[in-house]
């Protein structure tokens, strides 16, 4: 009995880790590792797609929501990770007007590192799509669209979320 | 010099207080006190109004995530709290067909308490508009008006949001 409870647990332990470990999912064609623990960062932004008719959360590690509160995000400083979640978005069902999340459609971090990351604005790109988190890109030059998209918010340290003005 | 950088100390604090605590925030006209640390709280779904040109983030208590991660949210458990932050939406002046937060508009919570809000489907209701943070509702009776647009949810809990699904 007590083999049971023990092997029970065991299996419980593993079962949860793979739910809230990264470590299962494969790493970017850049070698960027899925971060720990985003699906807990706090908010920085919202935002919408009307193009894609998405809905988005820009979530922070701890380091994106100091510098976030602190206004210092002009550059973003070293350690700073965003994580851009988007769904796939549908009207309410009892609130015409009011859109609410729908499908998952991908996960999208970036992380600062000026020293790992000098050809891209000092900023690492990765992207994860759909709920079995398939890495986006054939290879390492994936990079090279994500940082074209973004080379026009050069002046604003190639990032275009601005955090939201919380009270 | 010791006396005053006591003293700046101080003053720091107090101003940091003010930030960080609600407990300056008046509280709604049913009683209802502005939650403690509301803006560190984790993601249940974002939304948009498209009538109100809105963007929102729906945020949960600890007790609001852990149901809402469990799938326990019909009903949704006592002691849960969710804040529904609403910001004006602009579109992105480098991207177009992307709409990010403009001007906060307002933070309303619903807290569940079955015992203490029997009249209202089990919730208590607290709206704060505006960056002041000021009291919405001229008496207690403001609450009939939440309640009477929650009720088509009676079958959701009274509840018009339902957490996203994260990967």
């Amino acid at each position: 009995m007590k083999r049971f409870i023990v092997v029970t647990l065991l299996v419980g332990l593993a079962a949860a880790s793979v739910w809230s470990s990264s470590s299962v999912v494969p790493p970017a064609p850049n070698g960027i590792t899925m971060p720990d623990g985003w699906r807990d960062w706090r908010v920085i932004a919202v935002s919408r797609r009307a193009d894609k008719h998405q809905v988005r959360a820009i979530l922070g590690n701890d380091v994106a929501i100091a510098a976030a509160r602190a206004g210092r995000t002009n550059p973003w400083p070293d350690g700073a990770i965003m994580a851009k979640v988007a769904w796939k978005e549908k009207e309410h069902e009892n609130f015409p007007g009011a859109f609410v999340p729908a499908d998952f459609v991908q996960v999208e971090f970036i992380v600062k590192n000026k020293a790992k990351y000098p050809d891209t604005g000092g900023w690492g790109f990765a992207r994860w799509v759909g709920l079995k988190l398939k890495p986006y890109g054939q290879d390492a030059h994936f990079v090279n669209e994500c940082f074209a998209c973004h080379t026009p918010m050069a002046a604003n340290d190639y990032v275009f979320t601005r955090p939201a003005r919380f009270p």
